[in-house]
């Protein structure tokens, strides 16, 4: 296949080789890899980063020059639940921050296998709460995540409508994982094609954040009924063996009469503005969900939409 | 159930209304009666309407001040292929004119059940050549249609790809009609919402197109394989029948590896732009398909992206 965008070329080369020359590695092997590799990115220009501790979950306020008082974006990281991190994903999310103009937290949640399911849901909900605890509004906070985390965020929304909690103003989804099972059509038809994820490692990140249980509406939300939840922006890449995760809920939540703003990138593959430094793109995809994250957030705005 | 927006309490009123005093109409009364509703509506201000031949399909200008030289907009009005005309969609058309900023062309191709499959998608194809043929470039050329519009737009699309003609910068599509039967789950699980189209509305429509022909991939698109179109955007209502027309041809196009952007109104039925005197809420989708337009026929940015 002959790619528009020189990147996906160059990308698709420089990870296959990757992938040659690594080989087979371990759970502690792949996050020293993946925090060095993506922990070495620099931040966006301007942020001012944070440590701190949400009920108990280490965490990072990542604020950009000129942020909107009183308005957040909680990010939840992804990593199939078994690796990424605050150091890994600080890079991205401090480019959301800035393109959403807002204050970004940033957790490091519990992750599987030492913590499978609910510890790391239980986690996001502990964060969430405290985020309004400290007088933060419900409509003045976004939530988002990518892979993952995106798998992460949506199962807090589920979790925060079954406990009678306010939703978020919005819902963020990149790529997201959101079927513990591999029986989307994608893995099929796009399977040859994602240069990144094979339904093997679906298996076995799955297995570990399973361990054991059975899968749910909360491990898989394309098992929930989306009703409630807030409007969601979904982008996602044409080649990745996720791409039926992200429309399959998009169909979900529309007959659930849910707003719904999908948005299907060619030629890109799963979570490619982590990726930013190969593929520029992935830089407009964040704007893209800057601008929409803004929008959501802006009272003005929101009530004219 | 509560709308959020209070014109949709009005407007689902006034139908109701509407449909209780109609009663049962002749397809004639039917013509008569949207022409004389819609044909009242006034136009955008600021938009010149030239009356034109397009290679025997009688057809219509529509410029508006300051519209941007070469670049066009080909709309193809709705009405299930059976109503529906110049008259009617003619304030529709001058407002994506004027949002876009370029200049539009509105055909009245040929109707069913006189002119049943393929009289419409002849005459379509046959102005898609003569707009080439006065110099506008393909990339500078935006097929759009809504409902029944949105149909002949998308099989358009197919035929200009299966004769080996260049294919438009993009294809908009509002409320699409895309299968002929009536097997979306939309039907069973919107069909009650839905305040404007019936399942046996969309059946006795579907027969007088089909005039007795096989359903195929340009009766119902949603049978095609959609590789090589164009980026598309398809706006939705969350409350029609159609809305599976709707997701399961942007799924299909995803998988296929075309960029779609999908965007589903809540609360709104079925194209919802068309009655933007009651639902201001249309003027809104008009707006962000305009934007969208822009940014697919603007060189710059198309090459950004």
């Amino acid at each position: 296949m002959a790619w528009k965008d020189p990147d996906i070329e160059t990308f698709r080369a420089l990870w296959k080789k990757r992938a040659a020359t690594r080989g087979q590695v371990t759970i502690p092997e792949q996050r020293a890899t993946f925090d060095a590799d993506m922990g070495a990115i620099p931040l966006a220009p301007g942020c001012v980063v944070e440590s701190l501790d949400l009920s108990g979950v280490p965490a990072e306020k990542i604020t950009p020059t000129g942020a909107a008082p009183g308005k957040a974006l909680l990010y939840l990281h992804g990593g199939g639940h078994v690796f990424g991190s605050l150091k890994s994903h600080r890079h991205l999310v401090s480019r959301f921050a800035v393109a959403a103009g807002v204050t970004a937290f940033h957790i490091d949640y519990r992750l599987a296998p030492e913590h499978p399911y609910p510890a790391a849901l239980e986690d996001a909900l502990k964060v969430y709460k405290q985020i309004l605890a400290t007088g933060i509004a419900p409509e003045d906070v976004i939530v988002g995540g990518e892979s993952a985390g995106g798998n992460l965020a949506t199962a807090l929304l589920l979790k925060v409508r079954e406990d009678g909690l306010p939703q978020p103003a919005g819902l963020y989804l990149l790529s997201p994982w959101l079927d513990m099972t591999t029986a989307g059509e994608s893995y099929v038809k796009v399977g040859a094609r994602d240069p990144i994820i094979t339904r093997e490692g679906i298996e076995m990140v799955s297995a570990a954040y399973l361990g054991g249980k059975p899968d749910n509406a909360f491990t898989s939300p394309v098992r929930a009924d989306p009703t409630g939840l807030p409007p969601m922006l979904i982008q996602v890449g044409s080649e990745e063996v996720l791409l039926s995760d992200s429309l399959t809920f998009a169909d979900h939540a529309a007959m659930a009469g849910v707003e719904v703003k999908l948005h299907v990138w060619p030629e890109m593959p799963h979570a490619w503005p982590l990726f930013h430094v190969f593929i520029s793109a992935g830089l407009a995809a964040i704007e893209e969900a800057g601008q929409w994250m803004r929008q959501r957030l802006d009272t003005k705005l929101r009530a004219a939409a």
